[in-house]
């Protein structure tokens, strides 16, 4: 059976306790890796550990796969993907676009998800019945809008700066052709194609934990969300969403073309 | 005699009575230019006749210079500075890092400012007595961080790619040398920086309501803010802010290097 949405309500809280007195506070950053620069703080650990350990408790026979604590379980049948932090770059750059991740997959293939920026006090939520945003100016259900044409559409990619040559000059192409492209808010990006703001949401390399949570969120909206070559998402990978069918196939079609 | 902090405040509630209930909302995106793509929203327009009059009514013999309604009285010692909403394109994405900026100049210098953030509920205000943030986790003091090398810097720009070739390629020398660079969030990165979580705000085209507001939310938290050439930088054009003297002159050098 799967877990409610009062349970998923319990990990998101027990991880903003260890995220937002950290947020903003200017310690605890260190490097994962030496040489490049990929930040992780204490809360990012910390609040990886509190999902777990509900996690463990409550369902002792799901896998776990998480973004500081590596894997336990993956042959199961449900098994979990979070992310603790994701956009921690804006999180040590005091941007409040930063998500706790936590998603459910069965038999491979998401199911649910939850992503919370708790500073903001936004929660996105979805289960198979459907998807909710609460936070300012809601509850509201989750719906994205009916955009079908990439002349209309407005994209979201982390940054077009950390693409491979490869990956770049082909969403290159498909930026060209839309109506408004927008950089740097990670996670937030898809959050905010699933409530109607946005339209696309095209990035390259992400990690299973990167977009677990958000495939659920996604398509209880009504949005579609694949690999570039149009496979499903949930290893990771070159992630494209869309609002609806139509938009998806057009953005297939540039980030596909030779 | 200088406006007080509780007149500001007026402007900025008075103006998020017209902002925010059109955050969102999907509704009143239209194009100022043909052909480009600069949207202003009925928020936008309202929310400065909102603040024009309130100035006029309190202070009949100021100039104003606002984004949407124009200019008066631009020879008065005292000039407003606003831009109802920056940020346009997040506002119209849903992306909560727009602000509502209005700034004072006294002869031409800029004495006092004003950024709001009503959906996150924060707001920086600065006049000769220092700056303060109000908001979740404050109020607070802004005082930016002690950086003082590119190596340990955090930059902001809102894109490298609305930079015409010669500024970017300047600009591009100056990335390469800080430790991380993010993307897309207007006056709101001015405003970490004053806040000690960002230490370079780099940008190119502003226009004087631009950045007008944010001069003193700078100045008053120990930053320094100019033009790529080391101007002052009321009139707006090529901006650069930094959390210290020293970073201020590292970053200046690349930028002007030939």
């Amino acid at each position: 059976m799967l877990p409610d949405h009062a349970f998923f309500t319990r990990l998101a809280d027990a991880a903003a306790a260890e995220t937002l007195p950290r947020f903003r506070s200017g310690l605890d950053v260190d490097n994962k890796l030496s040489g490049g620069f990929d930040p992780v703080t204490e809360g990012d650990r910390a609040a990886e550990s509190a999902i777990r350990r509900l996690i463990e408790e409550t369902y002792p026979d799901h896998g776990i796969l998480g973004e500081e604590h590596g894997a336990s379980g993956l042959d199961r049948e449900y098994v979990w993907v979070i992310d603790p932090i994701d956009g921690t770059r804006a999180f040590i750059s005091g941007v409040p676009v930063w998500g706790t991740l936590i998603g459910l997959y069965r038999n491979g293939r998401a199911v649910m998800g939850l992503m919370d920026q708790p500073f903001t006090g936004e929660r996105f939520f979805a289960d198979p019945q459907g998807g909710v945003f609460s936070g300012p100016g809601g509850p509201r259900r989750l719906k994205t809008r009916d955009c079908r044409t990439l002349d209309d559409a407005v994209l979201f990619t982390t940054s077009p700066r950390i693409m491979g040559a490869a990956a770049l000059s082909r969403y290159d192409r498909l930026e060209r052709k839309v109506r408004l492209a927008r950089y740097g808010i990670d996670c937030y990006a898809y959050c905010l194609l699933a409530s109607g703001f946005a339209d696309l949401v095209v990035e390259s390399d992400l990690k299973p934990y990167d977009v677990g949570a958000l495939i659920a969120i996604i398509e209880s909206a009504g949005g579609v969300i694949t690999t570039w070559t149009g496979e499903r998402p949930e290893l990771g990978g070159e992630i494209i969403a869309a609002a609806t069918p139509a938009l998806h196939q057009a953005a297939l079609a540039e980030l596909s073309a030779a």
